[in-house]
C-alpha cells in the first residue's frame, strides 16, 4: 500500500510511555491518526501526555479507550499485555487492527490472539527500541527511525492488517522485518536478553570485588562504562523478559557457560595459541558488523 | 616538582605504536624530550614514525637505542616486556629511568627490577587507554587525556624516579594512580579482563547462533555492539595478557560463574521478584558510574 494511503480515524494507545508516546508522535506528525486516545494507569503521566500535545484525551478504563477505534496500540510491560487486551478485547470494532510492543512473542501471541472478535487482527509486533529511558517526556518521533521492528503474525493474521502495521512502522522510520514468533524470541534471546544478563551479572560481579575502587570504574578505558551501559536497563522489564522467554534464555546461557567454561581452562593453561584462536574468532564477527 | 622542570635530554621510545608514539608525541610538544629515538623490529613503521616527526631518530637494536637515554619507555606487547628491557639493561646510563606500559604488572616488576644496573630505576607504569587501535599512524598527542595511568612502585624504586614519571604522564593530561602491582592486577582482572574475556566469549556464543540474523545484529538496539566493541581488541595482546595474569584472572572468571549459574537459576524458576533484586542491584552500581 501506498504509505499516504494508511490513515486511522482513532487510534487508542494502552501506555503512553516511551515507546507508546513516541509512536502517537508520529501517528500525529505523519498525519496517520485523526484523535489519539489514551490509556493508562497513570494520571499524572496521561496528563502530561496530554499537555505535550501527544495524546487527544485520556480514560483509565481499556474498554472504554478503544471503543471505535481503528487502531489499538498496546505497550504496557510484556507480562501485562494479555490481561490489558482481555478487559478491551469485547469492545472492539470490526475492522479494527491490534497490536504491540511486547519484547517477547511466543506467549503473548498465544494468548492474545484467541482474545480477538471477529473481524478484529492481532498483528503482533517488536519495534526494538530504547530501553534505558521511560515515561512520556522522555518520548520523540524519531526514537524508531533506524531501528528495527520485528512483526510475527500467524497463518491467522490478516494479511492487509500486516501491510498496515509493516507500513506504520516504515513510516517511522524502521526497518520491518518479519517472522514468527518463535524465531523472534529464539533470536532476542542471542543477541538482546543474553547481553542483559550478562551484563547485570558483570556488574554485579566486579561490584562485589571492587566497591573500593569505584573511582578506577568511572576513568576505566577498556570499555567498563560501555560495556555495562545496558545493565542500567529497567530491572522491572527484564525480570518480566526472562520470566516469560525463559526457555530460550537458559538455553543461550547454557551455550555461553559451555563456551566460558572452555576458555578458563586455556587461560589456567596459559595456551596463548587457543586463546587467541578464541579472540580471532570473535573479532571477526565482532568486525563484520557495521561500527 | 614542578611540571615545567621535568626534562629528558633524551628518550628512548622502545616500540613506537599506538601507545609508544602518542606518548612521544606528548614528550615532544610539551618540551620534556629533547631528542627521540625510537626503538622497533618493523623498519616500515620507524620510517613512519620519523617521517611523521614522533621521533627523531631509529635503531633497531635495543642496546644501541638506550644508549646516553634519560628516560627508556618501554611499550612493547607485556609478553616481551622483561626481554627486551634484558637486551637493553646493559647499556643505560646511570640516572636513567625505565618505565613501561604493560597491562600486567607483577610478572614484569618481578622479571624488570633485578635487570636494572645500579643508579637506573625502574618505575612501572600503565596507561589505561586506547587498546582497539595500533601502530604509530593511530598515535596522537591527546590519547592519555581524562585518563588514568597507574604505577606500580615497589620499595626499591626510587621516589624521585616515580615523582617524574608521575609529572610525565599528568602533563599528559592523565590522573595518576600509585598502587602495588598485585593490587593492580587483581583490579585490572575486575574492571577489564574479566570484561574482554566477557565479551569475547559472548561474540563467539552468539556468533553460534546467529550467523543468519547478521544483519539483526547490526541494527539490534539494546546494545549488542556497543556491549562487544570490546570484543574487537587485539586476540594476540588478550592471549598475553591472560597468560600474565591468569591467576586473577580465573579468580574472577569463577566469581562470575558462579553468580551467573544463580541468575540461570533464577530464571528457571521464573522468578521474577529474585530476578528483579539482582537486576536492582547492578542498575545501582552502573548508575553510580559516571556516563
Amino acid at each position: 500500500m501506498g504509505k499516504s494511503a494508511l490513515r486511522f480515524e482513532k487510534a487508542a494507545i494502552i501506555g503512553v510511555g516511551l515507546i507508546g508516546g513516541s509512536l502517537a508522535m508520529v501517528l500525529r506528525q505523519k498525519g496517520i491518526a485523526g484523535r489519539i486516545t489514551g490509556v493508562g494507569r497513570g494520571i499524572a503521566n496521561l496528563e502530561a501526555a496530554k499537555r505535550l500535545g501527544v495524546i487527544d484525551e485520556f480514560t483509565q478504563n481499556p474498554a472504554e479507550g478503544v471503543k471505535g477505534a481503528d487502531l489499538v496500540f498496546v505497550s504496557v510491560p510484556v507480562l501485562k499485555i494479555a490481561e490489558t487486551v482481555k478487559k478491551a478485547a469485547p469492545f472492539l470494532k470490526p475492522g479494527c487492527i491490534v497490536t504491540d510492543a511486547g519484547s517477547v512473542k511466543g506467549s503473548v501471541v498465544r494468548d492474545v490472539e484467541p482474545l480477538m472478535p471477529k473481524g478484529v487482527s492481532f498483528v503482533a509486533g517488536h519495534p526494538i527500541a530504547g530501553t534505558e529511558r521511560s515515561g512520556v517526556e522522555a518520548a520523540l518521533p524519531e526514537l524508531f527511525k533506524g531501528k528495527v521492528c520485528i512483526l510475527t503474525p500467524t497463518e491467522k493474521t490478516d494479511p492487509e492488517a500486516v501491510q498496515k502495521v509493516k507500513t506504520m512502522w516504515e513510516i517511522a522510520g524502521s526497518k520491518v522485518v518479519l517472522t514468527d514468533a518463535r524465531t523472534h524470541d529464539k533470536m532476542l534471546a542471542a543477541i538482546s536478553h543474553l547481553p542483559h544478563m550478562i551484563a547485570y551479572t558483570l556488574v554485579n560481579t566486579v561490584g562485589d570485588e571492587a566497591r573500593s575502587c569505584k573511582e578506577l570504574l568511572g576513568y576505566s578505558a577498556g570499555g567498563f562504562r560501555d560495556f555495562t551501559r545496558i545493565a542500567s536497563s529497567s530491572p522491572e522489564m527484564w525480570a518480566e523478559i526472562c520470566a516469560m522467554n525463559k526457555g530460550f534464555i537458559t538455553d543461550m546461557l547454557g551455550a555461553f557457560q559451555s563456551k566460558l567454561e572452555t576458555l578458563k581452562r586455556l587461560i589456567q593453561e596459559a595456551d596463548t595459541e587457543g586463546l587467541k584462536k578464541e579472540f580471532e574468532s570473535a573479532k571477526r564477527l565482532r568486525d563484520s558488523l557495521l561500527d
